[in-house]
């Protein structure tokens, strides 16, 4: 078979404009004419035919009038589209490949099930575990991956400061324009997460945005509140993913910063569009500066929320089919300066071509020209492209080191005290600071039970500290029994284990040291479900349907034992930059105040 | 008086990002509030109000509700806006300046009081003079301009081939890629006006294409003829502003080129504006690849019909006032990447900043946050700026290099013949291709009298040939006495002259060569107007309005001189790229067909 197709099977457009324009002119041979189907012009945001397209070499040669082929010297191959509607695959501009737990080239085979061809990641998880070399070696997994993959350069690591948290990355200004000097495919600063010193003029926040403005590259934000916008703007981000609702959509927009729209899962708290889309369907603003995007999916939800669902979502929120599927595509090539090779099915352009039923679903993607999805199912040659995935360096293997002892529960209090409890409520996000009073029964177990509590612990995984475990509680957290344990636990991903007894805690720990990662529920000295993720504790290596697979039986257990909310908002706990308490391997961290409080008060 | 103000008088924003924090956020000064204002997105394509904008080191800090200031540091300064509309500076994504007649430093004047503070400019016919040199000097020029002027680099010259025509420069590919690395403002490759060889894959045409494409940077078109439209967009061009119907403009769009809608003196062929706006107001297609450009204006015109107007017809033509501001401002800064500087009254922005009358006609200017035009006349600081303008080079000044024997009219042929003449007709543009019979008079005053026919030289002036001159016929050309000529000769810039008897030619050319340039009317041994262009033989050295009174003197001389056509059209007759018959040094040149035919035929 072939060799596999990824980004660089298609030649640069400047080597190619000889040979397109003598396929458009009718003096040389497609490669492939996809023929009687409809177009989707993301650039004037309206569809025509019938009509057909020639590709070559990758690209797309012309959009022709329905027949033309024939009066051309014969084609390679003739597609029949029989009708159907023709549009530039998609392109997300915000998204964490980690967030699904698969590596990029297993990320490629469900965004090209979904009509999405380019992504712009940000890889900052595994940049919060290794450092630059795993920024780096995910950048060599995205450049053998079957689609287009950019980088917008993590700019956020640690999250908060080494008082706070043990992150394994430090990414200082330094190594950020390193990784723009070395990898033409940095095209943009990741999102700069610590909002509040970027606005209070902090000088490393800042020294970073320098880092991407000056090398002509954007800056990419992420952003919560409306009194931060014009401070948020001023210090030169022009995208968040952060819109939440009408007012700050619009405020943002105005303010210069593209909005990005998320959309997903409706029961997350990641799809906002239905709200913020009404800065344009009911406020009037033009959509050109608007795009869709997802941001995180696990392999599950990837499945069945991707961008081509968040497009259909804009649809059914009021948008034109057209406009909605260039919110999708174009919108973000034209951020990102791109616009050239992605997003748009105009001549010179890359093949990637999605053909669509008239509900705006997906059945064929063809990446420069080649075609990877038929009817909906993976072709034999997207197959073999995915049997050669990159294989991760033996460090990333070996990123789960933990303390020989670990102690996960704290003495017991011999008198009342009140504890400093971390409020578990959906969805998930922010979760309020709770003081609890308590009047310890005759262990732990019976003092939980009383007061609604499950003990949780953060345990320091990057071999950088003495063994560091903090420990605190959770409130209202409902596990019925057992424990529950991540590897995964923004942003620093130490490990976070929560539980009713120390015997299944220390189960789900040791479980995941044994693998190197993974997230895991236990009850009574059982494993009842586990997703392995060896890859620097955030990714399996698997294809992206076996993750899938396990992911789901993950969420069956998870909802059986009880718990208040999703793995992944448990994955939040440890993130010391969402209100109003978390818990890091250094202890309880309140938010905004960035401050630490013991667990126990008298 | 303080330093002139330039482009380079704001710092780039990497440098200003935690100065524009502070002072959105509230902790220092603005330098400038304008308060009571409604603010013009051309982000949403919105007006709201009333609102103020605070500004910093010549960007904008933060647009703010009204009043804001009063809470916060004091700012140097207040300016009530009276409840006028605020908008970001005009860019114009494609003009010449050369056609105004006067150097960049001049255009500036005309600009800022058109709410014009960035241009894209293809300097094209300088570059047709002096070659390298000549592109590079009004770079210079540029750069001392009190507006921020980028290049697009010329990417067609000579128009044609020295098989054709003799022109002073030569751009090979080499020289174009050398300045693109030599010069930042080097954005994109100007308009690519050879669309039949890069149609048909000519190898130095694409190899000039090639040296845009693979340093990232866009490429600009120049194309008629809806046939040319996909082998020109497959050959990597991506703008044009030739699109002269709906038909044409809605080819453009969908083949993935920017419309850059031409608007102008209605009384020109510059305006096209009217049928392909249709694309969007008629046939629905989306504004957001739309522009508004203004492509050449004499000093003249530049103060009346300037980017300014052309966004108004846009308005009158049914675009929705903020749309068509967009389509003059944001869209012409986001076709060249450059969104994060320029278009628009977004945090981080450079403070180009016009006051407009509910008519949208500009009252005043503030570039780099300083103001330059106040209620429709230039300021005192303004004035400042233009008496320090860029002196060009002595070689600039001796570009008009003639042969000291100069024989402006063939000999009367013996016998009856017949004529290949050059048939005039308005608007001046494409020139038909009379064969005219002739029956010879006794002299050549009775033949041409006889036969509607004038006289018509052009002289190489570069000192690149042995003093070619070619002679040929305007044929209705309706000139009633004396001679004209030009120095502007597009594009090669030879000097042209037409005329009723050799005295008054050879005085025409004799005053072009005396002033080393210059557009002449002459009878009766007189010269009735003359605009000296000593720069190149293009440009003249004074201010806008002294060029502005000396064209309109010209165009009344010319007029009163019974010339068919206007004098820029004039200027258009040696250039062998537009159909049916041109004359070049060289000859009568035939379009399409690229043939040199002979004056007379048996």
């Amino acid at each position: 078979m072939t060799r596999p197709v990824t980004r660089f099977s298609t030649a640069p457009l400047w080597q190619m404009t000889r040979q397109l324009a003598a396929v458009a002119g009718g003096r040389a041979a497609a490669d492939l004419v996809i023929t009687d189907a409809r177009i989707l012009s993301t650039y004037t945001d309206r569809i025509s035919g019938p009509k057909e397209i020639w590709l070559s070499g990758g690209r797309i040669a012309a959009v022709k009038e329905l027949g033309a082929h024939r009066a051309a010297p014969a084609p390679n191959a003739v597609y029949d589209a029989k009708g159907g509607i023709l549009a530039p695959g998609l392109v997300d501009p915000h998204i964490h490949i980690e967030s699904s737990m698969i590596t990029a080239c297993a990320y490629a085979e469900g965004a090209l099930l979904n009509g999405t061809t380019t992504i712009f990641c940000d890889s900052h998880e595994i940049g919060n575990v290794m450092d630059v070399a795993g920024v780096e070696a995910m950048l060599e997994d995205a450049r053998l991956a079957p689609m287009s993959i950019f980088l917008t350069v993590p700019s956020t690591v640690p999250a908060t400061s080494p008082e706070l948290e043990t992150a394994g990355g430090d990414l200082t200004p330094e190594k950020i324009g390193a990784l723009f000097d070395a990898w033409p495919e940095a095209v943009a600063l990741g999102e700069k997460m610590d909002f509040v010193p970027v606005v209070m003029g902090d000088p490393r926040s800042h020294a970073i945005i320098a880092e991407s403005l000056k090398r002509g590259r954007p800056v990419s934000g992420h952003v919560y509140g409306r009194e931060f916008i014009p401070g948020y703007a001023a210090s030169g981000v022009t995208d968040t993913h952060e819109a939440i609702d009408r007012d700050i959509a619009n405020d943002m927009a105005d303010a210069g910063i593209w909005v990005f729209l998320r959309g997903g899962n409706p029961s997350t708290p990641w799809n906002s569009i239905a709200e913020a889309i009404g800065a344009i369907t009911k406020d009037g603003a033009s959509p050109k500066r608007f795009c869709v995007c997802t941001d995180d999916r696990d392999a599950d939800d990837l499945l069945t929320f991707g961008q081509d669902w968040v497009v259909r979502e804009a649809i059914r929120l009021g948008m034109a089919p057209a406009t909605a599927w260039a919110m999708g595509s174009l919108h973000g090539a034209t951020r990102f300066g791109m616009d050239g090779d992605f997003g748009a099915l105009g001549g010179g352009r890359r093949a990637d071509v999605i053909l669509l039923n008239d509900d705006l679903k997906v059945q064929n993607t063809w990446y420069g020209g080649e075609l990877m999805v038929e009817g909906g199912k993976i072709t034999p040659l997207l197959d073999h492209c995915l049997e050669s995935r990159y294989t991760y360096p033996k460090a990333a293997y070996q990123t789960v080191k933990l303390p020989a002892a670990r102690k996960l529960l704290p003495e017991l209090p011999a008198g009342p005290v009140t504890v400093n409890a971390i409020g578990i409520e959906m969805p998930g996000i922010a979760l309020p600071h709770r003081k609890v009073p308590v009047t310890p029964g005759k262990d732990w177990a019976e003092t939980l039970a009383a007061h609604s509590l499950t003990h949780v612990a953060v345990i320091e995984r990057h071999g950088k500290s003495d063994g560091n475990i903090a420990h605190g509680f959770l409130h209202d957290f409902t596990l019925k029994a057992g424990a529950v344990a991540s590897s995964v636990g923004h942003d620093s991903h130490n490990i976070i284990v929560a539980g009713l007894n120390e015997a299944d805690m220390q189960l789900a720990v040791a479980e995941i040291e044994k693998h190197q990662g993974g997230i895991a529920v236990v009850r009574d000295g059982e494993v009842k479900a586990f997703v392995a993720l060896p890859v620097a504790g955030l990714m399996s290596d698997k294809r992206v349907h076996e993750v899938a697979e396990e992911t789901r039986a993950l969420k069956a257990a998870w909802e059986e034992a009880g718990c208040a909310i999703p793995y992944m908002g448990f994955n939040l706990i440890p993130l010391s930059v969402i209100p109003e308490i978390r818990i890091t391997d250094k202890g309880l961290v309140t938010v905004p105040q960035m401050a630490i409080v013991p667990t126990f008060e008298a």
